[in-house]
């Protein structure tokens, strides 16, 4: 699948409109560039709409939303679903405020998200409007093990059944569902957890995989979240190589998505089907 | 030129009064930091005029502008314009909203800009009020060729007389003119588009050495398109040569800029008048 | 010391609300995950109650402060005051507008701080309300230097015994002090000044430590900054030996902090207790 899904955003360079929180988001433009898209961040209620409308996809995180960039988020998100662009949601630290638990339920209910992509402990807020959270990282409770691994991939169909959205967790092992098909990745290292925006440099990629590929986000998103992985250990390794820190390891994964090539993709993807 | 030109910048160390985007504005602060400025972000408008008073210059990017912003941008803009402070205009994805396009052109009825630094389908978005733009990128329709060249210069420098402004239109071919002399520049690399931000860069380098040349703002502005575009070129080959990526040539960048000299400067211009 | 404050952080991974400026603001939460500490960045009034609950410390930076965000700055502080958290202070910029001014000195009647961090013209506006800045660098004519350190030293002290609060002061050479005992500090290069953010850093970094080290916020300060400048020593003399500039630089202290062990801070450790 990475062949297509790849060539596709590298053909088409998609537009990624992006509303993000303002401690990643140089990381999240320069993710969008180095894998072929093209971001564009833009968060104020009055232009949101015009924005969207040029672009190929919008992608929502909440990181540090306030009362100005909900709103921004609400319409353009709408607008997105009403030119029937792919729309990716991430929670950011769903669980940790009563402002994000009801922005993220509200943003739920007004709009129709392609791919949802949190921690396991923001997904399970999502799905059961409970839980509990470590801030902006998951719960130690709740990480995914490969004993718990089934038990995760089910609540991912069932939640992705129930909303109509593709479910990315993304933790040690990361599962990519809808509601009939899962994808389980073992890509990635431990040591991404050290530097900030992972997950949000992650959910901009999959804005720009879905940007490219509106009518199969599944694969998509399931290749966006191998890429990322697969960067993390090539940039890990380097990293030790170079004898090097978690500075340095932020910029090697950004250099490793510049370079990665839909063979490179193929061969490290650790992705079994469940 | 370039050896005035910087060492007024190295011997006052202008402050740079800086109202920009949330996206690349820890890398602008860096390169000015990088090319002997001190850079003050403050974007509050009841400051602006306190800051901008102690400044040089002052630099007004729309990259993620808002309604707060836009009126600090227009009280600091004037103030700056009463106090005589070099004013760097970069009207970040003008075209491709109408918050964008209006606050642009009021800004430019509201402000004396002395320079003006966009890419060609936002320069022509200011002089025209039309035009397209993909996004904050160019269109490719407008790129600057050899073909378009004497077009384009033509165009800069009705546009300057009309303003009274330096019009600096960058792309793969640069060009900065006032009403009756164009700087022909062709330093620069086309990976530097694959970065966020490297215009916004430029456009605070810009804000640095027209703050320390303010009688000169054509030479100043032309010496800063230059360094920009032979650090890119320096970055790029030193990014091959380490076998790196994006995230690599962007770290590089502003090491060339830190480590610039007047002599370097000068060797390396690839400058035409017209 | 170093031993003791540096285990507990890396034992309890305290969570740092960080209220802070869009500048700096990530390379703040990569030193806070280096540092052995969780970041959450937080400014939207209604939820700070919530996120500075669970959190073990609270930064507060006005770097690019404005109004909405100088309301959860009180906000915060008050409740990280009523649960008791430790609460660190950054007054950027302090005398450098009236709303800095003003903010700074109402947060103070506010909000009891453990930690204020600052140049010494920060700290002398804060101290007598009035004095000059340059921006959001220190006055020349401020810069602490040897024959002015005793000086300096009892100053410090004396503002810890009105406020309550460790004071600590940095530039070439930094005091931490409460009441009755102060650190000078020789570590650090000149270099750190060429990149945004060092301040910003080590106050992220007070954040953790002190987060960890609630009893003894002296010891945790003067060991953040002793951290700080140390890992500001070996990235400055790594960029050396790599021919780099500042980009790199910028990097490498955050691989240093990363890498940091409490051996390697003992050794490195250039304090005189006053």
């Amino acid at each position: 699948m990475f062949h297509n899904v790849y060539s596709n955003v590298v053909k088409t360079t998609p537009l990624v409109h992006t509303i993000t929180n303002y401690v990643t988001v140089n990381d999240v433009a320069n993710v969008i560039l180095a894998s072929g898209g093209s971001p564009i961040m833009a968060d104020e209620v009055s232009e949101v709409e015009d924005i969207t409308t040029i672009c190929s996809s919008l992608v929502i995180n909440m990181g540090t939303l306030n009362a100005r960039t909900i709103d921004s988020m609400r319409v353009a998100g709408k607008k997105a679903n009403a030119l029937g662009h792919p729309v990716v949601f991430d929670p950011v630290g769903a669980g940790a405020s009563a402002l994000r638990n009801e922005t993220a339920l509200k943003l739920m209910e007004t709009i129709n998200f392609s791919v949802i992509r949190g921690n396991i402990s923001e997904i399970k807020f999502l799905a059961t409007g409970g839980g509990t959270t470590k801030g902006v990282d998951a719960a130690e409770a709740d990480r995914i093990t490969d004993e718990t691994l089934d038990e995760v991939v089910a609540f991912a169909k069932r939640f992705a059944a129930k909303t109509g959205s593709v479910i990315a967790i993304t933790g040690a092992i990361d599962v990519v569902a809808d509601a009939d098909k899962a994808y389980v990745i073992k890509n990635g290292h431990a040591s991404m957890s050290k530097i900030t925006g992972t997950g949000c440099m992650l959910t901009g990629i999959i804005g720009a995989y879905v940007g490219a590929n509106a009518a199969n986000p599944l694969e998509a998103t399931a290749s966006a979240v191998v890429a990322m992985g697969l960067c993390g250990e090539m940039a890990h390794e380097k990293m030790l190589r170079l004898e090097a820190g978690t500075g340095t390891l932020r910029t090697l994964i950004i250099d490793a998505l510049s370079n990665l090539t839909a063979d490179v993709l193929e061969k490290g993807a650790k992705v079994e089907i469940k």
